[in-house]
């Protein structure tokens, strides 16, 4: 199956990290390719970056239904445009929100979200009471990271440890969710680190969570409901 | 003080009645005036009409901002561009859900919503959830008439009171929330109708209630939490 | 319109305070006068304080509405008799507590209530369980000070904003709601403080809330739904 | 053990029944009197209703504890002035629909209360609120007959036959209250017909509960939290 | 009325001081006896536990029925079995979890329940949102002891009340519970040492609660919802 | 990767069926192999057949474990046994139940679950609210046919077809999870009919999910936590 990631914003300087990471997560058989973005931000870190990076992102995963690709991952933790562009095609779209909370609701009771910064708590909450799920959620957390910053992976282990162990002992936490996208290759060691320190649970990675959902789907010969997502009427549309 | 309606669509023709319409909600010395989109579409009747509107809508509320308005009303029920453009000012934005919704919740204790089509039912149910009110829904109905349809006023007073009986007599319902701005000056005939027919109960114009919380909040000094919306961080957008 | 002040308690000592702030928050045209009780207690704290005070605050609400006023606000912030006033009048009622928690929906995802005294939780709790939006409310606070300590205004900014500050960042409050409608003048100085030390958030005064939803409703031709109040039955009362 | 009966209405005309149906639900060694209100309303079917007949409640409660009494059963579904009461007193007070209500929650996963009239059907929701079990409530039901026609026994069982097959087949409930302390002497009647019909569930009846629950809380020695319920403060009080 | 006690572990050590603290509980005229597991577990600390002690503790519930018994305490606090059994009879059956948890929605607004290991804290939590009562639990905490320790009275008191405090004055608890029926004779201690501390709240003894609440059913002739325990069909079972 | 089987019934009749339905989900290189139980019941309809398969299940996992295979899927919609065994392993062990309703909590707002019995209603509710999704659920349906008689195909399709149309007509649903693994191979032809009748919404077969998950778990490199599901401690245990 072919798999589109959609990187949604206006720089490739994440592109080859993404193609590298995700190789581990598909199964032989599984094409992946990355776009990025020609309208949109450098990095999503608030509802305005959302509103103006969707109208592209809904373009690009039409674009991919038309070239027969047969599943979407819109490669950000806040699954910006994903409704809309349900809307909009038949073939799977996932962001990085649901598929990676949904995994923590199957794997522990309760499980804290760890992403970047303050301003990204806010739209969090409200992915969880949108999906149902906020009475499973023990905490959001955050490393006070700009997302640009997540390239250079130095402390960032120690920064996303410290919340890990608040998260469980303070939230009571039972799992934890990487929060952005951008944290890409930190969770087999952040699980290890707990583990290591007598705390099993896992550590649950984004995009390896929504490209293992994609599969799912595809498998299953199963996509977005169009009554949840119908298609818009035709009227007229000035962009 | 000065009140900015944004109706955010790319035509003009429910101006005339908006201004008219909207003079019976404002006390004496408030002003009001209307601007339409410049890019977006004709109506908003989904998710992906939503996405295409935003980026102006927020354009057209700094824009407010900085030409010294007081509040804005972005005049569509589903709130469109609402948080993100709350990100970007301080003076108070507001759409049409949430005032005419925590009304309801002010007025009894179980409120319906009836709108114009099946497609933005799952969108007012997130609204619902977002603001953590849905158990106060006792359900979301619809039309099944396009926005564009609602200038001809003729038989919407009968279809509107047919979900209303519904929603009384099967869902619960104790108050009725118009779930559309284009239903303009029809919640008084409503009520009235109801009334006759023995239910006595609030039926809630969203554009109303919008222009009520705004004059609420300007006399109070207050506006949308920074916290909750924090201020964007610099960054390259383009656009 | 006139609007009428129930202040539900037997002493006069707030009336002067309550009368000069009110007269920010009304628009042009709007007149308001205070009433107390005859029959009731010196200030309400306790379930059994509202419980004496309830009889006489319905007979003053359905006073009010013989003598042809537009709105009622009960001025205390665990609207005592609100729901059966409710029930004998058609005309707008509302205690503290609806607008000021409303308000705050509005603006913020999650509010903390600031009030006086320990006794006072269960019955703030309840009312936000009652209204449905018991998931936005991060914390309820007290400054552990009688309401009639309150016309001293001495010290209260500053343990207000001890409140605030472990609201903001103990308890995750994006905005602050006053919890006692004796915190008369506090809001904007709070707001203002808080502001700042970096935080800008909301601070609701319940009074403020009260007046602009009154406002709201009658400029609006609505009032609460009867099927949630309807009118009692006659039947032989004793009282 | 010593149980306080406060039947809290001006008329005696239920006592003597009340006497004769609560000697099947006590211990032996347990003794049962019956006080009704000097002040307050002929039945209690509206929040207005409750409102008027709280003081005495309270007042009555009061001398019960002063007379040495070891429980108090506030005979009437609405729970009136109960939450008060417990404020002044430190035995266990309780009134119908709590014991009820917890008991179906005991024996089944979602109940239904079949109550006498629409005006009570908000008056129970927010009960059912206030004690967090609102998801467990299949639906409320009244039978449309005012609580003083409830002495005749006619047709009730038919009516509430009525209404507790819809409850099962249109609503889900796995478990009937019966809404109104005045609906005496029919819950087993009812279970009964309920299951010659096939259908076996438990029908609740309040005074039952309540008593068995006063017990329970007598033998246990414990009685209401004072962290809920704490002992109101001394101040001026005219009444 | 003859009561079961089924203490569902393979060892007796527990049957003396249960039969002592029994008596305390229940009514003159009630009967009691206690049995324990052929097969099954020292102790139950898991969920493992619970499942190898099931299949044995509804053998043990059905021979109770035949023998004429008339009501079942399984004597854990997990209520294991407690589902699989009211299946298989008709006369009440109850584990120390529920009736102790709804005697704390009847006394209090908010609970917690203190427990022996971190290892029953999911098992507690599944519980109470399996009763829908999730929202009133304050917290969940233990003594990290283990179920077989507690037979050695020496310092339990004093780990309970290092709990009882910090479920108070951090969680917000205003009532607690005992989270394993093993902690016998410790709840009147521990509700005295709270109240000489300045805290008076009901401390809840599960026993105590379950044989009330057993007491409860017999005299009001109800018992468990066949349509939610339905009679299971016959088909070939190897056990 | 190797996952197992266990389908927990003491029957093999549906294991053919099973592992042919099977290998259209599995990716290459993934292999399975079926066991049933030694110990158990016929077919599970009943909490009383869950607690008599559950040791045997969990042998059977912890023998899977042991053998080297990489994850396990519990045969059964609900997931007996499932935590218990999580307990003993670190390989992820999935049920019907579990990857089902999170799919649909992916693809769609609302979901309806169709089962087999009136008995699993309450069954499918609680592990509904155990994963705290309830407010997603839509209805529980159920098509009123015996688990063993779900091999014979015959009007299979039309039954289950009739309960789609009422889910999505009357319950308001967006998505069908069928509530059985029983339900083998239906789902793509139930999902068919529905679009060809204008209704396009995913149906979404239990088996499918789970192998799909259990892939993304082991390709993830993570598993349950095992804070939610601790190793439960030595001490004797006779069965």
């Amino acid at each position: 199956m072919d798999i589109r990631i959609i990187l949604p914003i206006i720089g490739d300087q994440f592109n080859k990290e993404v193609e590298k990471e995700v190789k581990q997560f598909i199964s032989s058989g599984t094409t992946v390719d990355i776009k990025n973005l020609r309208r949109g931000t450098a990095s999503i870190e608030s509802v305005y970056d959302e509103a103006l990076g969707s109208p592209d992102i809904i373009d690009k995963v039409v674009e991919a239904e038309k070239e027969g690709i047969d599943a979407v991952f819109v490669d950000c933790f806040g699954d910006p445009g994903v409704d809309a562009a349900r809307e909009m095609v038949s073939i799977p779209v996932v962001g990085g929100f649901q598929p990676a909370v949904l995994t923590a609701c199957l794997l522990a009771g309760r499980f804290t979200v760890v992403s970047v910064l303050p301003s990204v708590v806010p739209m969090i909450r409200n992915l969880c009471r949108k999906m149902g799920v906020e009475s499973n959620l023990a905490s959001i957390r955050y490393i006070n990271t700009p997302v640009l910053d997540l390239l250079e992976k130095g402390s960032l282990l120690d920064k996303l440890y410290g919340e890990l162990e608040k998260a469980v002992h303070q939230d009571g936490a039972e799992a934890i969710v990487l929060g952005c996208t951008g944290m890409l290759g930190l969770a087999k060691g952040l699980q290890e680190k707990a583990s290591q320190n007598g705390v099993s649970l896992p550590v649950i990675d984004p995009t390896g969570a929504a490209i293992g959902f994609l599969e799912l789907l595809v498998r299953n010969g199963i996509t977005h409901s169009k009554v949840t997502f119908p298609v818009p009427t035709e009227k007229e549309r000035r962009f």
